[in-house]
């Protein structure tokens, strides 16, 4: 970038509301999805897989524990993308025992000034013990997400090196993002990834990238203009989140 | 609009949760705020007065009941502004008595089927027993809008021509802005306005404008950073919107 860039736009498809809520069919494809930023997380039509968008290149982690390349006329129920410029980058040596990623968050809230933005957050480097999670498509009539999140696949790996894909984002946002972090993995062999449940960084590079401006397109579907987003639904994403029963 | 127009899309800049905290202070000017459409609805730095815009007229409703033309210099630290592209548009005759606002909302939101969407609507016409307030500039340190809004300065008129200019917003965007209905009102006049805290109809057109994608905007300001926004505002914000003590 030559010239000062232009203010980084987080682009936001649908809520998380909605998608708790069962509304797993949106109208964006991937390719539109593509030209709103080369970083960012979300899941695909039924509720098929988890995504991953990192260097540019939107990765497809199936509920066989597979990885693909996503194809451009896939359709997406939520996701969040943005233009990814990191303004402080610091490196993570984990001392006697690799750092825990609740450790790991902590570390990185301390430097934040401001929570009340969001910040788009990619940390490269060495895990050990993670656990990720896909979730297999789903067929109408559609339940909630935590219902569905129970038969959610879990995959581990004991070493692995790869990035963390992160998400934080303000209380405020509650209803239409997941307010705190929310991190997806793709490891650099592109061969393993997901939701992230569980891991420890043992070294790594960790860039963020704050957003103080952020675009919240609503779906045109009947699912989404049906979706009860009246309801309190924290401890409903606390459990899809957190990947417990 | 001789094509297909643009979608519309919602500028929002800064947060309920903001203002609610004390955050009097933005640094956006109306003029830059102008750009973002021609229908909206806000207040100004300091917490001076109360924002209507209307056909591309920015109004300034101060807490001595003057209206002003806003000064582009002026800066907000809250406002909801939308270039108003109707899609809907109906007549409402009180038959036997005036029509209360909460029964226009009531009859408007009988014709709205997706709540989870935004919507600006203009409701042009006679209305009597109308009760505003605007708010008189606060000087720090800030109180919070609970707070300061029990010192809010009542206008009333029996019989009045204007228009109310409103935003209805979807539950999901509580924190964002104000979920259900938000009133301003600006005589026809234009010597009679502010925040609605009640009002009856008698005759009057309806524009509704569904809106699909809003935009938002934070503050880079040291009050918006600090601003607590992690708590449960809901009922200090139904205070205030209706002005009760």
């Amino acid at each position: 970038m030559g010239a000062r860039a232009e203010q980084p736009v987080l682009y936001v498809y649908s809520t998380i509301d909605a998608l708790l809520a069962g509304a797993y069919e949106g109208d964006l494809t991937v390719r539109q999805l593509a030209t709103k930023g080369d970083f960012g997380l979300g899941t695909y039509n039924h509720l098929n897989g988890e995504m991953v968008l990192l260097g540019g290149t939107m990765y497809h982690v199936k509920a066989d524990g597979t990885v693909a390349i996503a194809d451009p006329d896939e359709h997406v129920p939520l996701a969040y993308v943005v233009p990814f410029q990191p303004s402080d980058t610091f490196v993570v040596e984990a001392s006697a025992a690799a750092k825990p990623l609740t450790e790991l968050e902590t570390a990185i809230d301390a430097r934040l000034a401001n929570k009340n933005l969001f910040y788009a957050v990619k940390v490269s480097g060495a895990f050990v013990n993670v656990s990720t999670r896909a979730i297999a498509p789903q067929a109408r009539p559609y339940r909630s997400l935590a219902e569905v999140s129970k038969e959610q696949v879990v995959f581990k790996r004991t070493e692995v090196a790869g990035s963390l894909v992160g998400l934080r984002s303000p209380s405020f946002s509650k209803g239409i993002s997941v307010p705190g972090w929310h991190w997806h993995f793709i490891s650099d062999g592109k061969d393993y990834g997901g939701h992230v449940l569980a891991g420890s960084l043992v070294r790594g590079v960790v860039k963020v990238a704050p957003v103080r401006e952020f675009d919240v397109q609503l779906p045109a579907s009947d699912d989404f203009a049906k979706a009860d987003q009246t309801k309190d639904r924290s401890a409903e994403l606390h459990q899809v989140e957190s990947g417990r029963r």
